[in-house]
């Protein structure tokens, strides 16, 4: 038998149908929390990734794209961001882009999961580069939806980076009705409430418009944008949504001062890839004016 | 042994360390033409796909975003549209979006592979749309070098759809200076030479930046612009090259004008999607403008 | 995209966790019959496979181990072998190894899957070797359970070549105490029931001891017997039952005597490879010795 | 996307064509020694499986079949079983067959790879199952054939359980005539040398007939015996090699004697698996008869 390069494979399922392989170089963790799967393995297109109960999360050559998307557009168009709301991201990475801003003074991260913000703090050090030792980052470990109850704070900007509302995921029984409501409550006048919200590829952006329709039972602004995430082999999208802000039509101008603002330097960010992220095809458009099923 | 529902999986392969796999429904036809490994499948979640040499083609789910971009910005843009060239384009979706338009006269077409042109116009009939028996469509089965070589005419516009110029595919020898400086010679004044130009995903740009370098020797404008093709698993991109016209910045209203022109509906582009398009992320714009290899 | 050698894989799952992946050379046909899906692939190492439902049914490099198991051992131990039935057995192999013997002078076989046996005349050729055309065979296209109620004749051998008793299998029916009486009552004085059995590895032998039992309620001898079928990708068992043969016992002298008389040049099967088959390891012993499930 | 029971997969390639795919249900080891890459994982079907270089070594499951088939055969024809020598043997189970019986006074095991005995200790002590704890056992870290060279011994019974010689194993250097004369100089009058020696299965079986061709240059009697191990996907063989023992006619009263005589229960072998090992099918025996290449 002729040797093999690879032993292993990390095999992300898509559907019954659609499966992307990884080579597998080196496993760096593999076992379960009280919450999930979860592994880390290197990999040689995508460097380090993160895996949770059999779903990509990051991968070291492309989270920038995911977490700059998820945080910058936000954040540039809030009224406030001296205190920000992080739900999830135990990675750290989107902490790490929320703290590159010197006026944000105060950035709690709720996470539920203690053993992956432990994992990632040992095995992916370049995702949150130094953000959990940052005086102005709180980082919780618990029920984001229990704090969101407990809590009486008010955010300029809510980032939720929670894994998809699956059934059986832990993020699950945070998307929904009740806690939308909650979370407009912990917004600041002028606050923006920013999530995730599943693929927008032309075969498959149900699930996102089902996302937008909820939202826009909350918030009088709802705005999708999304960008190709390699590692998650698809578009991915994300909300914006605010009843005050709208977040697609910042100017460039603001734009352009938020990111000269920024500590360090972005990968991808600024204010044309802000055009690009806003600027919706028309197949996405004709879906998210359809009628629908909501959550 | 339990029954599987689908015995048989396309697999894609990106690198020795990356692969897609497609569960097969029905494989329509597979061999091997003069030219290439040839595959024509039905998967569930991409309908039809067309396989040449292991590499996608197009897939009958998403294969509009892919064509209405090689052709509208191109030829929304150009100065003249009654006379345009297709090198490539054998399943003939790139002759149907070009013959929306009326006021193209006649569209030649020329692919070197008989097979592949048979075989699209008998199980991808969804593809050409009746556009191979468009009075104004000309297909020449032969090889698009000589024909450059040999024709006389002026395009305004001139739509390369080759497969990508890899070292064996038929297609590797259409991908030098030789050919661009006979393309530019076909072209009409006001025209544009727009062609597919791999990937321009963050971990995998190199090759699309090489492309545009060397194209750059030719023409003063030579745009990148990109989407997602869910079937390709990747962003793809496009160059679009002139002397005169700069595609990037097509007016709004010209691209509404335009549209409004075009028979049937589209599925994906617009002016909005025009400028999603050629909104260029940071990342890309700095690899654009580094210095580096030519072809 | 670096060019891949072969795009399609045909995926055989014998667990939700084990897989075998075999690359495919040439789709020889795909395609669903009344009864099952069916499909016909070249492959490097196993030549051309008979895939029925997910399930490799036989392999050109190594069909002849199965066959030969199936056929000789019972014929070699037959009182009388003027009259042999065979139920399915589509591919024809069965049916060319029963004709190998000149004193065979009818060989009857019941499949109901006409286009199996239609599409094994056209791709697999050297599976049926002319069997099909010899004026001692006698191929019924209908139900072997139907046949076996209607029929009135006396078999020296009834040899069963059905695809494995799984739930959804157009074999399950043909698999339980009704049908063995009926199979029981078609044998001729001396008469030999053989079939294949599932597997017998270390691992994986359960199915096999079950049917081994059920079997024991009818037949006074049920003998195991099982080799290696490499595109089966485990070992292979098979039951000889009589109330009158040991067929575990045949004499080396009778099977030398019988394999002088066959005509054509046998692969695999002779009196050493005979006490091969027959001589089990500890552990199958003991597992078939244990009290358990029946039919 | 729907959640994966399992996100990882070992793939075990036979061949560019041919795959074995194992579901990873943990990762109990993933790394590399001076020697060769490491890997210890679960699976559901075949419990623990230890991989060095990608190629499966032994599972929980069916490690008895193999462990029992390398030992039994040549120690119950070994005219004196005092003195017993291991070639690599890294997991301790051939340690643990040998020391099975009590008229072994000493073992001697000479592995290269430190760190697989580490391994195994930690994460397979069923393999060794208190072999290495045994007074008899010798382990020797180091290079079995710088051993070989040095050492004055005389033992009944040399057996080699080296990884398979292909050109980059550490076991390579150990396959050629040298080694066999110094292996010859070792082994005591009417003592045994056996080894594992590839796959035996009809289509595959030409590299284990070139070890045959190649020992019997060096001993009167070569003897091949063979038998399926599920987890290496097909039939595995062996060699036994004597000047004097025909391992292949130890009378089945003296492999009863020697059963009997074991510690502890065996899972396959007695002398009715004897029989079994040793009677070679029709294809094997006209192979082994054929001249051909040497090493």
């Amino acid at each position: 038998m002729p040797k093999t390069e690879h032993w292993g494979w990390y095999v992300e399922r898509f559907a019954p149908t659609e499966e992307h392989h990884h080579a597998i170089g080196r496993v760096l963790y593999s076992g379960r929390s009280d919450f999930q799967q979860i592994a880390i393995i290197e990999t040689e297109v995508f460097g380090k990734m993160l895996i949770l109960d059999g779903d990509t999360q990051s991968s070291e050559r492309d989270e920038h794209v995911y977490h700059e998307t998820l945080v910058h557009p936000a954040l540039a168009a809030a009224a406030d961001r001296s205190n920000v709301l992080i739900l999830g991201g135990g990675e750290g990475a989107t902490l790490r882009e929320v703290l590159r801003r010197p006026d944000v003074r105060l950035c709690t991260m709720v996470d539920i999961d203690g053993l992956v913000v432990d994992l990632a703090k040992r095995y992916l050090p370049e995702w949150s580069d130094g953000a959990f030792d940052d005086p102005r980052a709180r980082v919780i470990i618990g029920d984001a939806l229990a704090y969101l109850r407990d809590d009486r704070e008010a955010y300029g900007a809510i980032l939720s980076d929670l894994t998809e509302p699956l059934p059986d995921s832990p993020s699950h029984p945070l998307f929904n009705d009740a806690v939308f409501s909650l979370v407009k409550t912990r917004l600041a006048p002028g606050g923006i409430y920013a999530l995730q919200a599943s693929t927008a590829a032309i075969h498959n952006a149900a699930l996102h418009c089902k996302m937008a329709r909820t939202l826009r039972k909350h918030f009088r602004y709802v705005r999708s944008f999304f960008t190709h995430v390699p590692a998650f082999d698809t578009d991915w999208a994300f909300l914006a949504c605010s009843d005050t802000v709208d977040v697609a039509s910042t100017p460039a101008e603001r734009i352009g001062e938020y990111c000269a603002g920024l500590r360090g330097t972005s990968a991808f960010y600024d204010a044309e890839t802000h055009r690009r992220l806003f600027a919706l095809p028309l197949y996405l458009r004709r879906m998210l004016a359809e009628e629908g099923e909501v959550f």
